[in-house]
């Protein structure tokens, strides 16, 4: 028997809707889901919610009443510390939403890229040359995950399951299935040196900041990948072209940039040994993230507690 | 207990092997794992087999003795009516030989490629555009294998166990669990009609020959992918050209050609929306195709049965 939660008396919710590309699926889907809320991107003063990607410096300040913000992407990073938001509302991150199986996907497709020669075989095809590149088998192909949570743990997981040599580093320890786990900055050194293809997923955080820098880099192997697409504060980005040019890294897949979008005329749109894509590497799926918003705007509303609450302390 | 098999009082076997790129691993390898008996690749009058990747005209005229002929690769049309082969020898192909799984990774490039719009974050980034594309996910995504034998019914299972829709056409009628199985020309040409992502993995047959023409491109939805890992005289190079130029093709992943090496100045190597490969889909694996061969000498040589015999009058 199911029992009815007790009614709040509360007014129905204003719910304010900030995205740049598609505020109008937002809001209709998030509107058919709490009927009898008043969901809108006109940042009506009474906003008890707000659902927002990347929103401009003064968003906020408009807002009062404001109980909860949700997050519309992964990181959460940019919503911390802003000069318009008091530290004692609440933020909620979406819990996957479908992106690590999109990170899974990106990965992947780095990952073979490096495995089957493909950066090779394109410079080849600039030359018209038909040259068999050696073989390199799954298990002899080492991969380091940077950060083993929600996104980097399902990804390490994966490619471990696709017959990969996995290695995992996370801040704290962990223990992962199939996956050597290591943690601290020793651990992490030394892991580099073995390392054929480096995939960074970390959170932006005080710690991961700068992480990726020139000292490290020059530990991978000569002839090593790396896949970044964590935030692009953690990458030292003219160490990156350092590390391209110097052939200690045969090519970057890049999703993540220091200052986004990428600006026009930046050496790293221009260098032959990148791939650049535009901070797509996992997109919030728009029913997904309104369906899990919808669910716990309604568990709020009833005074229940709710996933997702993002610890300020660690930013994430 | 186990019976030892009983002597046959043969002579120890001559074994010439002819590959043109690495010839002396694979001597090095089978005169290991066949003490007793003579690996050469000196052409050997009396030889009872040949190990053989694309051997000359007339390889096969020096020889006498034949008993069987070993074919390092999965495709075994190239020893198909030769003027200097009997009709009675033997030809034997490699099972597997780890060559499935290569082809599955390479298949997961070219699905991923189109999946994830690395053509045309390629193509932006050569303008220095910033621009998401929309997502495309795995279940959406209709992938049509031709071809359903050992190397198109493990690629095919490996992508709906990944999550993509997938079908699959074969000359006979097949039932493969998760696959959307067809047969037959009229269920070929409407399937065509429905695929996003074609994966041609047919063997070469008189009946495979010349069955991706212009008619068959055509029926493909605006857009779509063509990932060619079969044999170079299944596809017309013209009409591909073509369908590249009026957007039925996004691009073309091709591994095969009608003549190999791909001549310095076709008109494939220049395309902006092809990506090349020298015939390196799938590579025979030294270790594992040698012990293969080896464990069927020896089967052989104590007059045994051996699996992987070729029907010359289907040709695979």
């Amino acid at each position: 028997m199911h029992l009815r939660p007790p009614a709040t008396g509360k007014e129905p919710a204003v719910i304010t809707v900030y995205h740049p590309e598609h505020p109008h699926s937002y809001i209709a889907t998030l509107s058919r889901l709490l009927p009898g809320h008043t969901v809108s991107d006109q940042s009506e003063p009474c906003t008890r919610y707000a659902v927002v990607w990347n929103p401009p410096e003064g968003f906020f300040s408009r807002l009062s009443g404001l109980q909860g913000i949700f997050a519309l992407g992964a990181g959460v990073d940019r919503l911390l510390g802003r000069h318009d938001l008091a530290a004692d509302i609440p933020i909620y991150r979406l819990t996957d939403a479908g992106m690590a199986e999109q990170m899974i996907e990106y990965a992947r497709y780095g990952v073979l890229h490096w495995q089957r020669s493909f950066d090779f075989y394109r410079t080849q095809q600039q030359v018209q040359q038909w040259q068999v590149q050696p073989d390199r088998r799954k298990a002899d192909t080492r991969i380091s995950v940077l950060g083993l949570g929600e996104m980097g743990g399902r990804v390490a997981a994966a490619l471990a399951g696709d017959g990969y040599c996995v290695s995992g580093y996370s801040r704290k320890m962990r223990t992962l299935a199939g996956i050597n786990c290591v943690h601290g900055e020793d651990q992490l050194n030394a892991l580099l040196t073995q390392t054929d293809v480096l995939i960074n997923l970390l959170p932006s955080t005080a710690l991961t900041r700068g992480l990726l820098n020139a000292e490290r880099l020059a530990l991978l192997p000569a002839g090593s990948a790396l896949i970044h697409a964590g935030r692009g504060d953690q990458l030292d980005e003219n160490a990156l072209l350092a590390a391209l040019d110097s052939g200690v890294l045969r090519f970057a897949l890049l999703d993540v940039f220091a200052l986004e979008p990428l600006a026009a005329g930046h050496p790293l749109w221009r260098h032959p040994r990148t791939i650049i894509t535009p901070h797509s590497a996992a997109q919030t799926l728009i029913g997904e993230a309104a369906a899990q918003i919808a669910r716990r705007i309604q568990a709020l509303e009833q005074g229940q507690e709710v996933t997702g609450k993002v610890e300020r302390s660690r930013a994430y």
